[in-house]
């Protein structure tokens, strides 16, 4: 089986490698060439110049790219997807989309013959390196059961949650869930600190409590206490993500006015810490506003 | 050692039970004293008339009410608990209450010789009636030292978090997280729904990513997604809760938008789903808004 | 010069009614077609039965329909504007609508020689009634200028906001300010209620304070205070308004959460209070929540 | 008749100067002595170096201080009000001040045989100056009209609103609503720039229609288009004042959202504009989230 994979970000890399790695062939190919380059080296795959290029003999193209209209992007054109993908291939699209896009993807690809799934997936960068994502995926069964091996080269877990868009919705949900998790753990623990609370104890509690989240038990003691804010993820991405859920809850008419608030403070912070802050530092907004560490 | 134990409601009851099935010396009081009765008469401890009564010949006074004036309105007058607490006892209030009441509280008590803690605990009727409550404890450490074998009846985890008052202080952060991932997990699901995502999956994807909670895990899955929403614990105190910990913030100048919004949204919903709501039933609130069940 | 109008509601009635008393030769047309017929029979107009038919030899076509998208559902089709309207001819929407829309609008007319501005307008019906309208125009000076002679028949005051959808973004926000200034209002005046304050001396002095707002020296005394609610303008549409501003908002990265809150509680007001609902009633939503009454 | 005046800040300068003007016998206090000097050696009043000594022979006090913990501070102890006041005296208390500490500072006095009416104003500086400030008044009505005379020297209305702390209420209710129109008339203008819509224009449609607020009318076009920002009235006070109306609907169980964030908002602003910003600052504030000057 023919693997394209386009995207070689922080989380498209490791998992091309996992196929690479697998023995599957493999073509890959990322806007800027040289990071293709260089992983085409150094994992014995095909580097390809265009994604018209990198589609032709692929059977499965997976794409992961920072948001859906930049998949949409490669589609046209004389380089773009469509002129290179053979009918019967498969787009899997990774990247943490939006479903209106993925649904324009899907009707543009299907006169041709390109069947199309949306394939998000959770579990970070080191998910991925191990092998270890989840994937959530919109798209027709039978489509999914045809490309499950190679999901199952970066993935221990695929859940199959609706058509079109639906993996895309669960992945902006999740991501709300995060960010409103990450914003209220901020505001509650400076409120600790400011009580001159131990912030240790006060999470020994928590997370043995019903106000535990991920948030609590893993991003804020390994990253924040530790005042280590490694970069992996970036919150203008996460940003992004919720701002998906958020409109999708408003074309819904589902009053959400906790979402609607956290997005327009990630917004807010977005333009305060930047395009390459991590997502965890909307912490740092947070001790900003309270004039104070939370450690 | 002798223990009085006032406050026998939904908490309150189960652990003094197992307090009284150690074998320790039980006196219970209760406002509606045939709750006392019934259960000295079921577990074979005293049951006093007043709060006085109560207090006479105990090392340790515990209450378990539902907010901090209430206990603090227990203090003064002939029957009060001042009146019958002898010098070098401990007044351990496992109330989830305000810090500025208890300090108030200590302060009454110091002149008498009375020692106080402020041990609000976690874990629900379930923990309390297996004895695996965590206890998060404000107060000198000696003190509590002393208290250690009483608390060991009912809980599993004590946690010494600070001078009086940040026992509260934590209790009221957790509870605050409780409302808020339980209020956005609901907008998150009714989008969802109304996207036509099946549920079950979507949450089978969370629960392994970022955005999971206990919420997510647990109540969500058990007590909405079956429709059960038992009545385990009322909206109406963690209502009050967030406000303890919405009201910290602001008193210590932390800006605490999505919480003080939280807190406002649980007003709004105490008032519409009324003083005998389970907390979990916010959820109610948004499927209104929005026109559809979570299931 | 002939003169067509499409959309006779609330407004657009008497916006058309003083253009026919001007003795302008005009055109009407109506959805439901028997308020067209009766609106010509009482004003000596034609009734036209379909757009293409009203359009017809008309040097003016004015529209005033509940949103964009009808207007821009009336263009194509046989029966379609764009199939009566001659070249030179000027489309005038006065619909409260949204720029991205009546930039569609423009660029579907173009190709025909069709001009286009969007000309919201603000005054309420009896505004529409003395022609004392205010009317926001985005588009061509020119343009502009060849229909004031037109406008001139309902308003007294016209101002050139900027290129197309500008009318549109100016109407939009100051619909925004308007919900806001009413909810936040309700929320202030309940709570003077609830401490016992005479809510009409208050206004007395905040309507000689800063604190005033065409909100609290109009609305609340003529309708809240008397308890009249005529309903003149639906909250529905204030609902869909703020919805225009809130997502001009998002789309130009402001955050401006005041808004977006204010927006989604619109949102819940719509679901609650139902379609027919008069806007000044999002009051009572909060007199509801608070459990008092603003008298 | 003897006034004493105690607390020549922005507001309180001119008053005191209008009551100097008008013949009556006026001793002044300032914490910071020189500035009482400075005014007696300007004015010819007397000059006190404290509190008792300003109360003495006065028969009304006025005091026009930041907050009402100011009021309370000065009332006890060998220099303090209470020392000093003889019985049938009134304190008029001009702060702009919360209920509650004005209720514990009538309560204080009762036993003095001294009078209180809370008694905040409005009109700025300006008004001030011009002697046509608006008072609220809380307190009984015949202890007003015993001061109307002393009230008249600087105000054009005066609005008795209820009992001991109505006056409160209403001007905090008039500056939430202040700071809530200044904050969202920065986000819908923000908005309208980045549309590239010209802000003179949209205010002129605005400030004709139904969206129309004193912020809108003066505020904006005399501080903000001309980048003015005169330090008139400080942010930190109106923080301070919608913190007081935000409070007031908790403690009155009135769910106030929009109300609530904005001041949380505005505490957000206190700390990035410091102390001695201007009430209009908040929306330079709104221009940095934005990345666009309102002009």
């Amino acid at each position: 089986m023919n693997i394209a994979f386009l995207g070689l970000g922080a989380i498209g890399r490791p998992m091309a490698a996992r196929i690479a790695a697998a023995g599957l062939t493999l073509t890959v190919w990322n806007r800027t060439g040289e990071r293709a380059e260089t992983f085409a080296a150094e994992h014995g795959s095909r580097h390809a110049l265009t994604p018209a290029d990198a589609a032709r003999d692929a059977d499965v193209v997976i794409t992961c790219l920072p948001e859906s209209h930049h998949v949409y992007g490669l589609l046209d054109g004389p380089d773009g997807l469509i002129a290179g993908l053979k009918r019967g291939a498969t787009l899997v699209d990774c990247t943490s989309g939006d479903p209106a896009t993925s649904r324009k993807i899907q009707a543009a690809l299907a006169p041709h013959g390109v069947e199309f799934i949306d394939a998000p997936v959770s579990g970070g960068v080191s998910g991925a390196e191990k092998g270890t994502l989840t994937v959530m995926v919109g798209g027709d069964a039978n489509v999914l059961d045809g490309v499950r091996p190679v999901l199952a080269n970066f993935s221990t877990k695929v859940v199959h949650c609706g058509g079109v868009g639906a993996g895309d919705t669960v992945k902006a949900v999740n991501q709300a869930f995060l960010a409103i998790h990450l914003l209220s753990a901020a505001e509650g623990l400076a409120t600790l600190v400011k009580e001159g609370v131990d912030v240790t104890a006060a999470l020994e509690v928590i997370n043995a409590s019903s106000g535990r989240s991920n948030s609590s038990m893993n991003l804020i003691p390994e990253r924040v206490l530790t005042r280590a804010f490694p970069r992996t993820f970036k919150l203008a991405l996460l940003e992004k993500d919720i701002g998906i859920a958020a409109g999708l809850a408003r074309d819904n008419r589902v009053p959400a006015p906790v979402t609607q608030l956290t997005a327009d403070l990630f917004r807010v912070a977005r333009g305060e810490l930047g395009e390459l802050a991590d997502h965890v530092e909307i912490v740092k907004m947070v001790e900003v506003w309270a004039g104070v560490e939370i450690k």
